[in-house]
């Protein structure tokens, strides 16, 4: 079983007309990469047909999401995601304490 | 200018195909009602073409948001979320710990 996450990333993000196979490419690297983190727990992604987009990752610790947001190869995509791939995004770091699904109800303390 | 947000609700959700005109319609007034709410910041939602959807709402307090939660026609909507519109959800309420924005950069202390 997966640890419960303490922590969440929120990035929203508007998306450029432009550079589309190359930002695929580079989102399915940092897919593959965040997986292979200490302390990531899980991501859900979601961009609509505007371009606007939301991805939410969870994670084990504050420390971990600071690895990951300076780890070489994720700066890199960062400058390119500010230099080709967004017009403007959004990045909050975000202690979870309370959390609920339907249809199973779990409680986060 | 707007307060700076202290807490983030987090609600990832899986459409079910059905019910797309009454879905329309609640969430239409649920926006509507949320702006009115004391507390209520801000919200992004996006949704994908499977029916994979992430809002997240923006709020000053926890206070606030669960007023919305309890607020009288927002839990007829969630008894209509869980029996006719999703598959299932997600609920995270959070503490904004850090926050920056590209272009503007800003910090949440």
């Amino acid at each position: 079983m997966k640890p419960t996450p303490q922590y969440a990333v929120i990035f929203t993000s508007q998306r450029t007309p432009a550079e589309e196979a190359s930002y695929e490419a580079m989102a399915n690297k940092m897919i593959e990469m965040v997986q292979r983190m200490p302390g990531f727990i899980s991501a859900d992604s979601v961009r609509d047909a505007n371009g606007l987009g939301v991805t939410i990752s969870y994670w084990s610790s504050v420390e971990a999401i600071k690895q990951w947001k300076t780890q070489t190869e994720h700066l890199k995509a960062q400058e390119l995601g500010k230099t080709l791939w967004y017009s403007s995004y959004s990045t909050s770091i975000c202690r979870i304490e309370e959390a609920y699904n339907y249809p199973l109800e779990i409680s986060v303390s």
